[in-house]
């Protein structure tokens, strides 16, 4: 089953990954947008996530800080929530700072929106998470970065995650 | 009367316009967003709007094109609508494009957030205008550009016209 989108993905500019996932909704929904279980499957291991703060309201703060294994911090700013429908869509980005400031721009910024669409799929759920970048360049960088990989791995962890609380 | 504001303003980084006018907030919400009212008001004249286009929904496009007195066109490229509550606020940016794509950074980049607030004040709208940009320099080019005079002008102007549609 192919989720509806909201919009439509451009190839050129927009990364995309689709799954069906074995835990419902609800679940998914949790794991995003409490910073209590979104600490524990974010990063893929062995890097972790040292520290997560979510206003759950459009114009509210998405904050993460990554830790590398060697215990290097790399605080990515504060994000910004801009849309959410409970257990249905979370777009957030790294592009405006809380209250939708904008971020400082320059070369070397790395500015993406992330839509996280969450649908039921029999008892589990489709799931679809589209990075999208203002350019063909920084859809580039994040290919580079691992995004499949990183936000697949990611997946992963927040499925047996939420798995291991449930048993 | 000094309007309840969402978030205080740093006058480091943001832009205030804060004034009670004489015609009601549904006239305000109405000049702000039906692009066929947007046209009479938006640019201090002699300058004017050649073409808007507003896609009413959080991630809809809020697009104006100025023309000069010389009739050349500046597109501020599409911009996009954050958040919106009728009669009360309107939220956009020029830092995103439709459905919350960041625009392309770059030290040209003229990147600000407006909140428009309004709210009843006596038969009359109490009308605070913020525009918050990234850093210091946004806001020092956006005064420069004429901000306080270009959106009071804009305002006199909004008024002007909705009454004259009522008379």
């Amino acid at each position: 089953m192919s989720a509806k989108l909201p919009f439509t993905p451009n190839p050129e500019t927009d990364l995309v990954l689709e799954r069906t996932v074995d835990v419902p909704p609800e679940w998914v929904w949790a794991a995003w947008t409490n910073p209590e279980h979104l600490k524990h499957w974010f990063c893929p291991r062995p890097w972790s996530v040292a520290e997560c703060k979510i206003d759950l309201r459009p114009g509210g703060v998405f904050r993460t800080v990554m830790k590398s294994p060697q215990g290097e911090l790399m605080p990515a700013g504060d994000g910004c929530i801009l849309a959410l429908e409970e257990n249905r869509r979370l777009v957030w980005t790294s592009a405006m700072e809380p209250d939708f400031r904008p971020v400082e721009s320059g070369e070397d910024a790395f500015l993406f929106t992330a839509h996280i669409l969450i649908e039921p799929d029999g008892a589990g759920t489709r799931y679809v998470a589209i990075a999208m970048h203002p350019d063909e360049k920084g859809r580039q960088k994040h290919e580079q970065m691992g995004f499949h990989e990183g936000w697949g791995t990611a997946l992963d962890q927040l499925v047996e995650y939420m798995q291991s609380r449930a048993s």
